[in-house]
């Protein structure tokens, strides 16, 4: 009988499943019946902007935490798809820094090639996953939400690829409950235009610190003040920001941190990251992470050390996006299809510990870096997936952490060289602080300067 | 064997239930075993305030829908316990309109007495209900989320008391996704200051949109704009008030009406309200409503006709609330100790057909009155719930629509006679409109003036 698959979100990680599966139908394989259930009404998990906050029109919790004005915070030539260049898609180089329509856009037009659409069920959230010992079936729970009715049904393998960056981390500070402005998680943040004339408190040191902060001030902002707990962004700010130490209280509107100082601020945005969450595994299922590099129990980064039927795409923290979620999906996709063995479960175990040795040691996001280069590499060394120049990938990371630390406002005007086509990315036609439009008709308007 | 009920939810419903048999416990009945499952980490409900919006600390939707600055928008009259006096709880009369904090500190004085709380797992959501026709029993899913773990127990009895007023009702109009400015539903507004200035637009002609729309004008919006589908709210309305039919669509900050006209607005607070929503419960245990006074399959509006063994509380569109809650609370308490015997089920769909025909003749909010008053007496006199002379709320209920129609910015500065104790409420030290600060301590600061 067909294996049966069921992949939970179709998202860049998803999405990424059902092409590696599609990729070996199309060269030939028997593949197993793969459903994919996405619980929003479109694929791209993230990338779909939603004005929403809070749950949605189902009260569901809304998923995405991108805002309007969102550019990428890193060159593309770092996510190109190995198979699918950005040259290819848009019929000519474009610079290397496009807003969030224009990823969207890419990622789009090539899952639409690729005719997957069909295994996805949208509007569809997973409620339950069980594991019966005795089957070595899963039965998965869902909620039809257009229909208002739940049902279930059995599988072989399950793939969680529902993302994390989409359930806030949201502390509590003294005096949050009476302070006199908005308070919001950076998932809750959709657009600057209301903070123009504001002073700004961002609470985090992380990249939403950074992009939420840089983006009110450019949408006109009055000051933005930084607050880091353990250490500052550190970057040359323009006058306009300033770090402090962490927020210790408010008084009303006055911020109070740990070095004693205070200001007052107007609104305050917690940039304190996600948390891994799936209300929908049991416990003996569930990965338990922080955001890292190298989370344990996960075998080669995706199968679930104590019942490797299971598997989760992209729960590390990432340099490596697009193009690791291919390397991940390809390589779960050949387990199962028995292309690459499972091994036992201590040399799993052993192969775990062994990377996540090596993450430990890491001192600085160049071996940062290096670290994950290391990991895509042995995934991609064994499936068919298509070369990619890793090494070449890792030397553009380093150029931007550069790039990033020599102007942390000019550095999206910067251009890179595609490992894929060897073509030097053109000048957008607009410096990003300028540039306040973010439509993908505005970025692509004028062809290239390079 | 003892029978075990879970009760989910505590709240005004879930404390309602708790204290009816706890109190026929004291009167020397042998009751079940109680098991109260309540997400948040402390009991309240609605009325425990918090600033949070959207999701939780732990990923779970935000219970709270109250802000800052709240008042109760009826007689505190209407919604004296039959037992417990609010001149019993203060030690003395105080003014009819009381903020949320007065009116959670009267709520909980009372529960707090009871020794109730014991029978609370706090931090505790359930996930999932299953009956189990061999058994006869029910099987509850939850998740501790201190522990971060789950766990299943059975009970003989489900009693559902998780409010709905939690999951917002949003709709989508043209515009929104790019509106620039603060676009949220009443559900997560907190607070009024960060309007101060602004132009606002409500959408929405009910109680949240009117009462959002005073309290930004309060505290210093420049203008509120209603904005209606059937029919206006039609106050008498002060300049900087106005309403318009429904929002066609958006063009930037220009809201454009079905009439035609059009204005700029600076944020938007959708006052549409709000939705059943029960994700723990499978379809055929799952009440499928609207907000209205007597919705369908509740056999006296709290036993679930398709399993009886099933209860809700608190489910009906409000006049009455706590006392109401009472009522059905010692109403199921009674058919589950067999006090009151549980007809057959066309016996219960009669009666259940019954009451809605006479809800779908209501024509006006006075006939809503009477309609609910005549439910809430017929419960009442079927337990040993303490005497409440129901005919005197309505008569204070239609007071209220009096006076809020002569003004709808002086009505909260009216005084009721308490049908319990027969005294006149006192005039509060400050008239509303000029009462800034909602605490405890500055509503009781100034001693009766009656």
């Amino acid at each position: 009988m067909t294996k049966r698959i069921a992949i939970i979100g179709a998202g860049p990680s998803g999405l990424a499943v059902l092409r590696a599966f599609e990729n070996a139908r199309r060269k030939g394989a028997d593949i197993p019946e793969l459903t994919c259930f996405e619980k929003q009404d479109d694929w791209g998990g993230l990338w779909k902007y939603s004005w929403r906050t809070g749950l949605d029109h189902y009260g569901e919790p809304v998923h995405g935490s991108m805002y309007r004005y969102l550019w990428s915070n890193g060159p593309k030539e770092c996510l190109e798809f190995a198979d699918y260049s950005f040259e290819e898609h848009f019929g000519r180089p474009i610079p290397s820094y496009p807003p969030r329509a224009v990823l969207h856009d890419y990622i789009m037009g090539r899952v639409a090639k690729s005719d997957v659409r069909k295994y996805v069920r949208f509007e569809t959230p997973v409620r339950w996953v069980a594991y019966d010992e005795a089957s070595g079936l899963f039965t998965v729970r869902v909620k039809d939400l257009k229909a208002d009715r739940d049902h279930s049904e059995t599988f072989d393998h399950v793939i969680v690829a529902s993302g994390h960056f989409s359930t806030p981390n949201v502390p509590y500070f003294e005096g949050l409950e009476s302070f006199p402005g908005r308070v919001m998680h950076a998932h809750d943040f959709r657009s600057a235009d209301e903070f123009a004339g504001k002073d700004m408190l961002m609470i985090g040191s992380s990249y939403s610190a950074e992009d939420i902060g840089t983006q009110c001030f450019k949408y006109g902002a009055r000051s933005v003040t930084f607050s880091y707990r353990s250490k500052p962004l550190g970057f040359d700010w323009p006058e306009g920001f300033e770090e402090k130490p962490l927020l210790r209280k408010l008084v009303g509107k006055t911020a109070f941190f740990a070095d004693g100082t205070s200001r007052k601020v107007d609104a305050i945005v917690l940039c304190t990251g996600y948390q891994h969450n799936f209300p929908f595994l049991p416990d003996e299922l569930r990965l338990k992470t922080n955001n890292r590099l190298y989370p344990l129990n996960l075998y080669k980064g995706v199968a679930w050390q104590p019942n490797p039927k299971l598997f989760y795409i992209g729960m590390q923290d990432q340099y490596y996006t697009f193009n690791m979620f291919d390397a991940q999906a390809w390589y779960a996709r050949d387990m199962i299809l028995g292309r690459i063995a499972m091994p036992d479960a201590d040399t799993r175990q052993a192969d775990i510990l062994d990377w996540r040795r090596r993450e430990e040691a890491i001192e600085n996001p160049f071996q940062g870096i290096d670290f994950q280069t290391g990991y895509v590499r042995d995934l991609l060394s064994a499936t068919d997936y298509p070369f990619l120049d890793v090494d070449a990938v890792a030397a553009l990371f380093k150029e931007w952490e550069h790039d990033k630390e020599h102007s942390i406002l000019g550095y999206r005007d910067k251009s890179y060289r595609s490992v894929l086509t060897g073509n030097m990315a053109p000048v957008h036609h607009t410096k990003w602080m300028e540039a306040m439009d973010d439509s993908l008709a505005a970025f692509l308007a004028v062809p290239d300067a390079a």
